[in-house]
């Protein structure tokens, strides 16, 4: 399996709109769509944010539903549901996705930040706690989202505690403003303080997201791509699809001598169990 | 001025109570006399917090009006006042024992976080901006906190808007529960981190508080100590003072060939006017 | 010039036999014509070593001679002469091939250290002095290869003593064994000792050399590839040719949306004058 | 042991004189005086050199027999006698002195490399496989010195291949022109690059020696200290003894709630056998 790498794709995520890129699929169905294409091309993840009718993000639970139909239909890729869609749910509205939909993986942001330099992503204690606790008791892998080193130390005392089980995966966000900058040292550094056993992805936001691609690569971690994150294909030129992505991520894991992982793989790598 | 080592004492914070150490200084005299002792053993900088007739932290302005002037009548030590003592004051709260007794230097805890895996340490956007404002507006230095490299990129974003004037003047705090862990190598990260022409210092809280210091004075940095962060001299013996504190720094900056700074040799370091 | 990256090819070096890789081009012909495919995929340097008529390592000038002038006779490429081919040469025959031909770089193997856990590679005192001086005089850019931290350190010496000229061209080899390993880790961290204004190139030899060709780039850096540090386009798979690994530069350049250096862009960047 | 750290003197050296510091001891008498002065001070390890009649580094048989016999007479702590005393020395006269005298330590210097700007400090592979199997053949044990990251990849190979017998023992030394320079993040990153059980020490050459002191012992490294590597105890202040340098580390050492290592203390650390 070491020479497997899981590509994870987000094609949607809460803030990308029709005007950054047109391309972006905001329904049920587009995303469905487009997380099919995704999968064909190699993708063995599909992170899933959805957005209500008037393009928001949302933890609306019937387009959480409508999506992961839609996508189940299709194929058997890998569905890692959001619990950050939106402001202003409660913990209940943002765990029922999970609870109700079983994927196989949900995200578990690590901490409290500011967001964008315009309000607060919180993620507080009480509600860390409860998540972690829910998604044992649903057999729902906990994606560790780390923005800052703190999230990551805050991860390594709710597994201390039981909250999160061992292994744990993380995913590193760089780039995210009022988070960790994307720059190939602060990936390393990251990648420093990472327990033994754990497994690990990481993505850059903007314009640094390929520079952070290759290093996560030639780190041996996994990668997630997508429109959640990035717009552009290249500097000026925005992505047609979030295939491009992901036939980025492929083109670069073939110069390594590896291969995408399929979604058995992914599974096999992740210790994941196919509920539904 | 390039072997003057800043010293700045935390005598009390607000998180130390009597049952952690009998000796944590509470009341506005407690905390004056012992800042008085602390400044005739060679600290620069006073970081002030008070406590309400209970002990708990708070904001109450006639606490910090006593108390500075309790300090003042004694020493000319550089105040420091924070903008964080206790929970559930608001932004005007925070903010006005600066505005009104005009310290050379105020905290600015330059981000969001969970604390202590209980609550959330919030200092969201709209807070830092009127804070940074206000700051440069009655002319107080902001002491930059930072607990997460997210903190000291948000700096940067707020220097570049404006909020905050270069040059800026960093205090790396290692080892708060939800923030970056004290370790030797996290603080050589953060340091890597720093615009060229910054000030910096650094703590570490609880049983790594030594080795930060050594290392913060090995890299050339000012130190922060005291039983804000710290209520052990050694594993099992309390402090008896933060003189104990102010002390240790002495003794090692002593062996490194430099020399505490006097308070006027701290204003001169970090750009600070006297206004009182 | 920001988008340009350097791609230099070392199609020959001194280790890899017919044994190791029949496709390596050893005799001047096979060289040249290798270099000149190489040029036309994007090449921009050709750093060259020649072999005896056994295949054996020599700083013979008839053989540079002959292979320096088939190429200049098809393309105008940037000739980057080595001066450590073979063992047992003496000071002036390692020189007298970039002396008396004024490629427009030499390489400056900058300390000693032992080889391959066999032998010593030496670049003694007196040799980097009369080398550094030398180049100068001869208006040839030293390539400062850094097989380990001292070397780095050993350049700024010299750069200090006026004996190399700022601004410094650094070459970081990785994986040679008896020098620092090929990681992520080390790239990262040998970067981090660049003085400012220097320009940099790197590469890691072995299995290894993707990770560390993705790095540099994600670093910044310019980039070597060739058959004088791989054999192995991927695990258990000869290259065809040193263009496979041009190739694969230019493959993962383009991702990044930049574009390989032209040899006039190369001297632009490097700031070399063609002489011949 | 967590909290005990091995002090090892290098009262001599090859290199400092009694024009460098009137009180470096240079005669068996002398040094054995100054050893014992320091191993009463805290000191659990002496590194041994000797001088000729002129004052010049010598591999001297006799010189060395009589110097350690000194010492025994006096206490019992820990020797360690270097392979590496003066230039023209053949490999069997290197190691003559830890044959015939059988010290618990001697140096192994893992690699070769430019010294001083001057001349070559060779360390062939040859010799380090003599010098290997010699000191396992008569239980002495390694101390690997480490000039570069290159010389510690050098230790893993001779480990790998049983001519180092492991848990490896290391000496980082910083700040010798042609090595690694004595910065805090250049000790932090040799650190990373340990192999898990293995122990390790460093010193900092010249003005540098106190921050790498208190960085040393900040990670957890035991230290060492003496007229080897630095005449000053402050700029413009020559020590008077080696024991000065003692008493330094022992006071960070104290400050840090830790005590200095009984020479019983480190063979235990070090997993030495007296054998005299």
């Amino acid at each position: 399996m070491n020479n497997k790498v899981i590509i994870t794709v987000a094609t949607t995520g809460g803030y990308t709109t029709k005007e950054h890129n047109p391309n972006v699929p905001l329904t049920p169905v587009e995303i469905a769509d487009e997380v099919y294409k995704c999968y064909q091309a190699g993708a063995a993840i599909a992170h899933i944010h959805v957005r209500d009718e008037a393009g928001n993000p949302t933890m609306d639970f019937e387009k959480f539903k409508e999506t992961v139909a839609l996508i189940r239909a299709k194929c058997d890729i890998v569905i890692n549901i959001t619990t950050s869609g939106g402001t202003g749910f409660n913990d209940e509205e943002r765990m029922k996705p999970f609870v109700e939909l079983l994927p196989e993986i949900a995200s578990y942001d690590c901490g409290t930040m500011n967001w964008q330099h315009t309000t607060v992503f919180e993620n507080n204690p009480m509600f860390l706690e409860k998540l972690g606790k829910k998604m044992q008791e649903v057999n729902v892998k906990p994606e560790i989202e780390v923005f800052d080193p703190g999230m990551l130390y805050n991860a390594l005392y709710y597994a201390k505690k039981g909250i999160l089980k061992e292994p744990l995966h993380f995913q590193f966000v760089l780039g995210a403003p009022g988070g960790i900058a994307a720059t190939v040292e602060n990936l390393v550094y990251l990648k420093s303080l990472l327990p033994e056993n754990a497994t690990w992805s990481a993505f850059g936001i903007g314009k640094e997201s390929t520079p952070i691609l290759m290093t996560t690569l030639a780190l041996g971690g996994h990668v997630r791509v997508g429109m959640e994150d990035n717009s552009y294909l290249f500097k000026g030129q925005l992505a047609e699809s979030n295939v491009d992505f992901v036939e980025r991520s492929k083109t670069l894991i073939k110069e390594l001598g590896k291969e995408p992982a399929t979604p058995e793989e992914a599974r096999a790598i992740l210790g994941l169990t196919k509920k539904v």
